[in-house]
Parts: structure tokens; C-alpha cells; sequence
């Protein structure tokens, strides 16, 4: 890989080479990629990217750790859309607002960006077999990319694990292992079976190249308004992965010449499982807070990813907003009905945060805001459900309407 | 509209003006849009669509019955993966096998293609509302892409509805009148109520430009193929507004010169719910049929646009094969493990029946096929369920992997 330089370890900076099954670091830390942005700029263009026929994120592989002759994984994954939404803007009191909407992603969520970059690295590396632990979006956007691109997938689910979201997972063909246990029982057997079995290990905060795929989504941001960055970037926090790639794709473009400022990070957490945002808040370290949230997907007490998260927050002069679960089902019926984009609860958190800054009256009146929906509202119809009210009941008789419709 | 001549009826051949809110004709009949091929083809080229950045249904405005100041409503429809599928092409003995994954749209169908010009359409007219009755894809489509037009919209459904489509529906800001009978009182209360408050009527086969949506599939299958058609092409059969959608639209393509030959519709129906199949089988009128079968899209015993369907699968030489529910949870999970393509039922019914051809031998061995899944898996994920099988249970010790493993 010309373009990278090899991998840095977060948390005590030793750096070893990018080798396509890289994990941690040898003091547990997380890796970071760092990248040759003199050969990224000699060898590309914004105006080549924009010419890309390409409508995926593999549009930026000149920014991404692969080799130029790794294949893209099949499944179309990225280019998602970004809404402009005159109307939110207004009712918000903002300058400008964009949704991006990645719920529109293969398996319906930002999570394939990651998977899609987990599988290509497989590929390269030579594996058959990919595994992670996880009962949501990482687990379904690992099983489709794999089986698209023939890989056989090894899941590990804690027994809760909803049986909807486990039939997605089998429909993909994914060997589904249903741990007797607790969440942590689950991650801890995924890691010694991955090491006795010496399957391309996809879990969060181990595999560096997964913030790698997740970045796209603002490169994609990027281009999409033109080759610049918005004033702020509003997005739901769990694990902290997400936010860190967004945070990544943003420096990546401004390191490179491509843009001419960064954007401030909104990062939104639940109201009772915050710990990311608790840490920026204070200054202290964080610490474990309870998992506590409709919003499974970021109901993370314990994040895996917390350094590069809290980092990416105050390097980029950010604000932190905390919600309710009240806030985000309402975040859902405001988003739905006025820009037609259906999220899944942590998949809406990010408007949630932004709708309650706004309120509150914490964002310039000129402000300029791309709120990026994570996940698709079909994930989680339970949750849609109480979200969204009651039907009108009615006799099949037309003259009765004038009544229920006032 | 310079690229459209006119509106003709099917049943009675009256032509009458393309008038934006046109339903069916004074006999009844289902009305048909005529474009003058001459003007589209003396306006546009392949060469001037393939170079569009609209990455959307509406780069084939040439070929879609709108003014040319008419506003593309907001939701990005449309453009879907057409997936190259080789490894399922060698396993069914094909030539050449394409996926066409249009559960890839905004509310998860290819129903977005149509609702998105209603939409057009009513925006058109002037209508500040819409309406249809549906419990399904036609109604969550039509209600996102409503909303995010700023149009109002009433969505009739029968009570025996599933909350979780219903929720759907009420997310996007819809009004959804829960009507207290069959779908027949569903169906005809809609009507009157459409009649008396003068909404905008999105019913199926009524409005005569909702298949002029969906025919933007086929452009994009062609234009994706590199302007050609393919021999054969495969999908699910209910109502029959969509098989002749995608043959209307080929031959808006034959009929321009953009593409030089016609491929062979592929119409797949429920074994137990075939009213258009049998038709097509038997040369006889089609009769009414049970609805009977777990594909609820398209449990459809007495279809709305069948004369339009039985012509479009004559005029293309094309085949007629039914499946069972086994045969349809089946291809779910056999397209999911091969391709990373989660479709709902009636989704992938194209592609189980294409599978059943493919067995008895009934295609030939270079043949070049595309199958188009209509609907994403996430609509029902109870049949998912009964589709994927069970997980493997195991303790938390991975020492007992080896066993389960083999």
C-alpha cells in the first residue's frame, strides 16, 4: 500500500507495519493508520474522484489501506444519500441542514462501510473465514459482505440476541453460535475461537481497518457538498468507532488539501449511557456507566473505541448533548414525516441531539449541519411502533370522515 | 409533455390528453401512456443518460411522462445494484445470472419507483395531497415519498393490517384510516373518499403514470448491461403492474433504437394464487383464485392490471412458472448465502421460479438472465425466520466449538 505508511498505536505510539490481519497493539492499544498524504495528493485529484464512475466508497481508494489491485467486495456499499432539507432547517432555526441517510446502505446500516473494508482486507490477506460477536448491525453487514464475496462468516450472540436479527444473519448463510451466557461471556469465547481457528478477525476496536471503511461516510459528506466541510457533523456514539471515522475522513481530506476547514463533531449519547460524552464533559477519564437506552445499537456502558472518540471531540472543538428515549422516538416521527427517512433509533440519536441543541438554542442561527442517520428503521419496528402512535379506526362508511379528519 | 402524445386505453383504444391526475378511461379500461419515440430519440442519447450524475430513476426524464420543469421529489429513487452474480450462474447452469436488488430503494421496494411519480405528478397538478389503499409497499412508499415532498397523505388499510407496516406508515407523517372490513371496503371507501375530498389518487392501475415508474427498472437494467436487454428477464407477478412495467419499458428502449432486441419475461406467481399465470397457460380469460400464499406482496387472486401483464408476457415469448412457499423461503435463503441479497418473499419468488426452470432444464445454457428482487427482507422478518433455520446453542467454553463444528 503506497499510500500508507504503517500502522500508530493510540495509546503508547509504537508503530508497526500495515500487514492486512493487523490487531491490536502489543500494549492492547488501538492502531491508527497513518497515511502518505504527499503520495495521496501526487496521485489523485479531487476532480478524478468526482469523475469516478464509481458510486460506492470504494470511489476513495486512494484514501483507503488497500492494495490497487484488492478487489472491491460485491455489495454496493456507500453513496448514500444526502438530503438537503430547506423545511427541518427552518423549523430548527439552522442555516442549512443535510440528512445523510445510511440506513440506505446493503444491509441497512453505516455498519457495511466497516464490513465491507474487513472483508476486503480478508481477501487480501488470503483467509476464507471472517468472525465477530455482536447481535446488531456489525454481525448483519458482516454476514451479507462476506457471503457476497464467498467468504464463510462465524458469528458469536450472546442467547438474548433477538431472534429477528439472528435470522438475518442465518438467511446470509452465517454459522450463528449462540452463546449460553452474557455479552461479555460471548466477545471473550469469539476471541479464542478467532485465535484457535485463525479466522480475519472483524471486532470493533481490534481490527484497525474498520475506522478505515467507516470514514467514508464523510468523505462522502465532503464531496457531496461540493468538496467542503459543514460547520458541524451530528452523529449517535456507542463504541465510539463511528464518530472516530467520521472524525478521520474529515482530517484525511483536510491533510490532503482537499478541503479548507474542519467541521465541529455534535456527538449525542443517551441521557443514562454516556460515558464518551461524561469524559469530555468533565475532564476526567471515562468510566462504566449502565446500559440504559431504547436505542440498542448504542447502548454501549463499557465503549471499546473511547480514546480515539473523546480525542476526535475535542480536537475538533465539538459539543456533546445527551437524550432521552422520549427525545429519540420523537426524533423518529420528526424525521419521518418531514424528510421521509425512517432511522432506527440509534440511527436518529444524532437529530435527536441536534433537534435538542437547537432548542436550547447552542447552535448559530447561520450554522450549517449534515446529521448523519446510522441505521434503517426496519431494524427495529418495535421500536417504530411505539414511536409512532395509533391509526385511525373507521367504519367503512365515507361519510364518517368528516368527523375523524375535523 | 413534448415527449408524450398521448393517453390510450387498453381495453377500448379511446385516447384521451395525458392530464397530470388522468385515472382509467370512461369504459374502464386502464389507461396507457404513448410517447412519440421520434422527439425522444431526436432529444437524447445513451451517450447524454450514461453521462448524467443523477444517480437516480429521473436521468431517463426523456423517457418518463413529465414536464421538463417538473421537480424530481426529494427521495433519491431508484439506481439499484445489478449485481454480477457468477457463482450462481455456474450453480443454476446459466450463462450469465444478474441480481437486480431494488430492495435497495429509500422505503425498501421497488414501489418507490412508482409513489416517487405520483408524487411527481400530484406536485404537477397542484395537489397538496394523496392517497391510496394498500397495507403494503405501495403504501409505505407512497407515504415516505409524500413526506419528504411536504405532501400530506391518507393511506386506507384494512384492520387486519400488521402494526409493524402500520407504524411505517404513521413515522411518515401519514394519515392511516384503519377501516373496520375486508380489503374490498378498504379498497372502495378509499375511492369515495378520494372522489369526495379531490386528493391526488395513487390506487394501482388506476393511475395510468405508476407504471411509468416502474419501468425505469428496466432502462437501468439495460443501461447497466451497457444498453443492452438481456434473454431473459425474471420477477414476481401479483397485481401484474409491475411485469408490465418492465416490458413497457424495454420497449420504450427497442422502440428509441437505443436497444436492438427484446428479452423474454420470466412471470413467476404462487402456486395456489396464479390468476395471470393460468391465463397466459391456458389462453383462456383469466379467472379470480384464491389468495394463498405466505408472499403477501403478491397474494393477489383477483389482479388489478391483468390484461396489460398477459400481453406483456405474450408479446415477449416469455415463460410462466409457479412456486411453492417452500420453493420461495428457498430461494430467500439460497440468494442470501450466495449473493449477501436479503429479499422479502414476493422479493425473491422471481428467483425461486428462475431456479425451478433452471432444474427442469428449461433454459438454455448460455442463456444471460437477470432476476429482479422487488422487496427487502427487513419488510418481514417473520418469514425470515421461518425461512433461515436456528442457530447453533452452545456454552461459553470454546473447547466444545470442535463438536459443533466438526
Amino acid at each position: 500500500m503506497k499510500n500508507v505508511k504503517y500502522l500508530r498505536c493510540v495509546t503508547c505510539g509504537r508503530t508497526q507495519e500495515a500487514l492486512p490481519d493487523a490487531t491490536t497493539c502489543v500494549c492492547g492499544g488501538v492502531m491508527d493508520v497513518v497515511y502518505d498524504y504527499d503520495f495521496i495528493r501526487s496521485h489523485t485529484t479531487k476532480e478524478a474522484i468526482s469523475a469516478s464512475p464509481d458510486h460506492s466508497m470504494w470511489r476513495y481508494r486512494a484514501f483507503l489501506p488497500v492494495e490497487e489491485d484488492t478487489p472491491a467486495p460485491p455489495l454496493r456499499v456507500g453513496w448514500s444519500p444526502l438530503y438537503d432539507e430547506p423545511r427541518l432547517a427552518k423549523e430548527l432555526g439552522l442555516g442549512r441542514l443535510w440528512i445523510k441517510d445510511d440506513g440506505q446502505n446493503p444491509t441497512a446500516s453505516l455498519k457495511d462501510r466497516a464490513s465491507a473494508m474487513a472483508v476486503a482486507k480478508a481477501l487480501e490477506a488470503g483467509y476464507d473465514t471472517v468472525a465477530c460477536s455482536s447481535t446488531g448491525n456489525a454481525a448483519s453487514s458482516l454476514a451479507g459482505n462476506a457471503a457476497a464475496a464467498g467468504l464463510k462468516s462465524f458469528i458469536f450472540v450472546p442467547e438474548r440476541a433477538p431472534l429477528g436479527k439472528v435470522s438475518q444473519l442465518l438467511i446470509f448463510g452465517a454459522t450463528v453460535l449462540s452463546v449460553q451466557g452474557t455479552y461479555e461471556d460471548t466477545f471473550e469465547m469469539s476471541k479464542a475461537a478467532i485465535e484457535r481457528y485463525g479466522w480475519y478477525n472483524r471486532n470493533a476496536a481490534i481490527n484497525p481497518y474498520l475506522m478505515e471503511g467507516k470514514k467514508t461516510v464523510a468523505l462522502e459528506i465532503a464531496e457531496q457538498l461540493g468538496w467542503r466541510a459543514p460547520d458541524y457533523a451530528a452523529l449517535s456514539v456507542g463504541d465510539g468507532c463511528t464518530i472516530a471515522g467520521v472524525w478521520k475522513g474529515f482530517r484525511d481530506l483536510y491533510a490532503a488539501g482537499f478541503i479548507d476547514r474542519l467541521p465541529k463533531l455534535i456527538s449525542v449519547q443517551a441521557e443514562k449511557t454516556c460515558p464518551i460524552n461524561r469524559a469530555v464533559e468533565t475532564g476526567e477519564p471515562w468510566q462504566p456507566m449502565p446500559e440504559d437506552t431504547l436505542a440498542d445499537s448504542i447502548s454501549v456502558g463499557v465503549p471499546r473505541n473511547p480514546d480515539k472518540a473523546i480525542a476526535a471531540i475535542r480536537e475538533s472543538n465539538g459539543l456533546t448533548v445527551e437524550v432521552t428515549d422520549e427525545e429519540i422516538l420523537a426524533a423518529m416521527r420528526y424525521l419521518g414525516r418531514t424528510c421521509g427517512v425512517f432511522g432506527e433509533p440509534a440511527g436518529v440519536t444524532g437529530t435527536a441531539g441536534l433537534m435538542k441543541l437547537c432548542m436550547a438554542g447552542k447552535l448559530p442561527a447561520d450554522a450549517e449541519v449534515v446529521s448523519i442517520v446510522t441505521g434503517n428503521g426496519l431494524k427495529d419496528t418495535a421500536n417504530a411502533v411505539r414511536a409512532a402512535g395509533e391509526p385511525i379506526r373507521i367504519r367503512p362508511d365515507v361519510s364518517l370522515l368528516g368527523d375523524v379528519l375535523g
